[in-house]
């Protein structure tokens, strides 16, 4: 990026979508200064995941032969996803160009930014860089698949500069829910390229490493080629509060507890626990770690000297009881009401050391994530129950819970600090990424040409413009139980969804193999289907007889044939008498 | 009730609960001026659901052998509930004392109140009062099952008072989300019960019929043995905007939209249609009607004079076409992204005469209801996808929807007014019971004491005092269906969940019944289940084999005891190999 102002002044922002031809056609006035000698090559930016859908960011930046990935996230499934546990983006692209691709790096440690690691190297073992505590959860991650032994792990640190095939990344330092972000300024022939990672512009972060706000500017003065935001708070005005703001809640909270204190909130909001740590020392209660994933990040934390806790501080659960009420606080996974988790089993009393009693506090000290509203209230209810006081998210402020990404304003100062060519919304919902697009085209002064793209979409730039550029493979990969390698069929899915509305009926039917005879009379078996009467099992009997009976030998020779007419006569009796469409699944046995 | 004011000044009313004990031991002081000649009898309050759950609302109020019912609702049923239609009261209580039941009265016509109508008088068809609206709304849905001709509707006016059984009954006119919805003042031999149903204070209700709160307060004056109050809003700070709010968002849409524009609401929302029909008349727009419950209701509203269309404006879905975009206002179905709503099929160019066109603008005036965020942010997405303008709650000012339930002031307020003996919180989830109950015994001018009860609670008050006295059977019957009969059993919907989880194993193998001996190799039929690789179905029948070979030939006569072998050996070899647990169900074919 040689030419840095000259390109800005006239395009019309609204024509996004129509970046290219409104770069053509400005660009004897826009582009005066442009530098001949600019690479003739095309950088491509393809996200596989995260644009048009809620997670599972992960992107591709392309020039000629070499690949450098950003971000490996999963994807929580929806409810409709019966039985699966996470699902990953489809990295075909990746796989058929695997001798290019250079390297993984990450910009931070949440799920939906690290979660499909583990697959991904099992299927492409490539480098991967990181900050150190970026690090240390995709090592705990690795190691828990077996495949941390042969992963090749490079630790990062914000400034820092380094290679990754032709490109050169400079991490900066950003703030966010997590801690040791980065966004990534990778330098591609053609100009900067400015990955924000998540992020918010946070001016008092708990742990005092400040947004690189120098670094954003510095790119803004030399030029940037594209900006590629997160869009996640484009839906809400202002500012997002600082982690900050959560301190007086809690003050509040510590103040006017007299029994037990129990928070909880997302085992990767490290603020959040270091901020607890502090207050329980300043209140003189002893912290104590309930729940597998809140050990393990506070373990990291503490390790990499996020949090600090006193020698003779933290107890054991076990210990508890030795403790006055008013000397212990507990800090407990389980926010979003998982049934098993260590929180929701405390809210029923069914947990081995966390014990809730008549007077204790209880806080939720994180955001409801849609789709877990019933669990969350059912817990509280609980809790409300065990005659608890419990605080969550009310609206009110000070608040309990913040955002740890950018809101309006806070993107628009990102924007204003980094001056794009061309800007492109990432990290959202389609229409968040078109209102991000909206609001960034509504800044005419900072931006050259908004280019919205989804998954899947190849963004191509050149010395002549942007446009997209065709289409490649991706798609959601489920994945059952643990496991890294095993994929639910879409399939075997649809299957469970339809036996989860109405059940299946399976009549069995067995078939002399010799004299082609049918055996006995068939038996009906069903589970998850709701027959009303008993007299429906009877006629449904009825119906496999009646159907073998009408039909020919030669049709009875061929089980496929028969199997369908059976079915499509239980089909019509069924939905007519029951109103409901189990699958009906007939079973010839020879014998 | 003769006693007004005295039994309220001295007691601590943080002691709910403990209603009696208070009262019995300051009876001395607090009830001095208590009429000996009260009756001796029992008032029994029995709610029989939606204490301590979101709907299904319906409550029992006794006085020796007479009963009088409140509300008939039910419950969208829960995720979990896979396959289940909706949800409503166990009524055995009533069943068991059918012969006392003297009717039911109806507080407004919404489902949670109305809803469980046909389920309760197809078993207990007892006479039903409510006014003019919630009657045709009741008419509609007993028609629906066939219930009409049965039914014995009796219509009420708000302010005419009319007796059932012993108890006179008088309605009072309350604002609300729906029309012609009243609070019930039921006058028992032992004084006043004060019914909110649903409410809020709306001091602008589009239609101009009042709160009556001349009759509130009359009766606080006169005295009021129980105040039963509304608490769904119990959370929220301040009052409740008005319906009127609302009118200034949509004069801002209707100022600026340039093209067709389509208003999803709430079917019963009647406030909002006639807002927008109105709005539509004064900006030259004809309106046209599209789903069937926005058609019906619509309709209902138009027969009884809340909405007034003139001739000419109102257009049938297939005229559409001939008018000009910016002519057109369009009252759709489905601001829940149902699948098969209207709304939901316009968003994917799915439905005959709703195109939605880019430049269009879509509104969705309602509330988000918890666990329907991603089905409606997917319609949303859809909806930009076709370059449509689409605005939906996101928390800014003018509201494009308004709650129709009491907050905080509004129920201190009625609480003023009525200051109630007995206080008890109705219409919530427990947490909410529980924080209406403080909110009120914070109140200690206007409560005597606060009663905390939960659904199948037997609240029992008589001339010395309220006590929780027992419990009755209450529970939730989930019914498949449309049918008002088809009730399904736990144990199905627990096979559902299963099955919609892991899947399931069928081993089916053949017995000769004479010999005993096993024929052919077991077949292997599964759904839903997801092996991993071929290897396992082989091993599965393998083990099947293994198992029979090495049961004696005691065993192998008794299939009870052979199918639970099998299930075991399985169950271990398939958890262990894959990690799930699919219901497994050997079949054992005699042939």
């Amino acid at each position: 990026m040689t030419n840095s102002a000259g390109y800005r002044s006239r395009t019309n922002p609204r024509d996004f979508q129509q970046g290219l031809a409104d770069h053509n056609s400005n660009q004897g006035s826009r582009c005066a200064s442009i530098d001949l000698s600019m690479p003739t090559g095309k950088l491509h930016i393809v996200p596989l995941g995260g644009l048009g859908e809620f997670g599972m960011n992960c992107m591709a930046i392309r020039w000629g032969d070499d690949i450098i990935v950003v971000d490996a996230g999963l994807m929580f499934p929806e409810a409709e996803l019966l039985g699966v546990d996470i699902v990953v983006p489809d990295i075909s692209y990746l796989l058929e160009n695997r001798k290019h691709v250079r390297g993984i790096v990450l910009t931070h440690g949440h799920e939906d930014h690290i979660g499909a690691l583990p697959w991904i190297l099992s299927e492409l073992n490539v480098p991967v860089w990181a900050t150190e505590f970026t690090l240390a959860y995709v090592e705990d991650k690795l190691d828990e698949h077996q495949l941390l032994d042969d992963a090749d792990l490079r630790e990062i640190r914000p400034g820092e500069r380094f290679k990754v095939g032709p490109f050169t990344v400079h991490p900066l330092q950003v703030t966010h829910s997590l801690v040791d972000c980065v966004a990534l300024a990778i330098h591609t022939p053609l100009g900067v390229v400015l990955h924000t990672g998540d992020f918010k512009v946070d001016p008092t972060p708990t742990d005092n490493r400040l947004f690189d706000l120098h670094g954003f500017a510095e790119y803004g003065k030399e030029g940037v080629l594209a900006l590629l935001q997160d869009s996640t708070n484009v839906e809400r005005k202002g500012y997002t509060p600082s982690e900050r703001a959560v301190r007086r809640k809690f003050e509040e909270v510590f103040a006017r507890t007299k029994r037990r204190l129990f928070i909880s909130c997302f085992s990767s909001s490290i603020h959040r626990i270091k901020l607890t740590v502090d207050m329980a020392r300043e209140h003189g209660r002893k912290i104590c770690f309930i729940g597998r994933s809140m050990e393990n990040s506070s373990e990291i934390a503490e390790d990499l000297g996020y949090v600090e806790i006193p020698d003779g501080m933290m107890i054991h659960p076990g210990e508890m009881k030795n403790f006055a009420p008013e000397r212990v606080c507990v800090l407990i996974s389980g926010t979003q009401g998982e049934p098993m988790s260590a929180l929701s089993r405390a809210a029923v009393d069914n947990h081995k050391h966390a014990k809730i009693e008549k007077g204790d506090t209880v806080v939720l000290s994180s955001r409801i994530i849609p789709g877990n509203e019933k669990a969350i209230f059912r817990m509280v209810d609980h809790l409300f129950r065990r005659e608890a006081f419990v605080i969550y998210d009310d609206g009110s402020y000070p608040p309990i819970h913040v955002s740890g990404h950018a809101s309006q304003e806070e993107l628009k100062l990102i924007i204003n600090l980094v001056r794009p060519k061309y800007f492109v919304p990432i990290h959202g919902e389609f229409r968040q990424l078109r209102l991000h697009a909206d609001l960034a085209a509504s800044m005419h002064g900072s931006v050259g040409s908004v280019m919205l793209i989804e998954s899947g979409d190849i963004l191509e730039i050149d010395e002549r413009g942007a446009r997209k550029a065709g289409r490649i493979n991706v798609g959601r990969v489920c994945i059952d139980s643990g496991s890294r390698t095993d994929v639910v069929e879409d399939l075997v899915i649809k299957d469970r969804r339809h036996l989860s509305e109405d059940g299946f009926v399976m009549p069995i039917i067995a078939i002399d193999k010799h004299t082609g005879r049918v055996e006995t009379s068939p038996e009906i078996v069903t589970r998850g289907f709701n027959p009303g009467d008993n007299g429906v099992i009877d006629r449904i009997k009825q119906i496999v007889v009646e159907t073998l009976d009408s039909s020919s030998a030669e049709e009875k020779a061929d089980y496929g044939v028969i199997k369908e007419k059976i079915r499509t006569d239980l089909k019509r009796y069924i939905s007519r008498q029951t109103q409901r469409r189990p699958l009906i699944m007939p079973v010839i046995l020879e014998v």
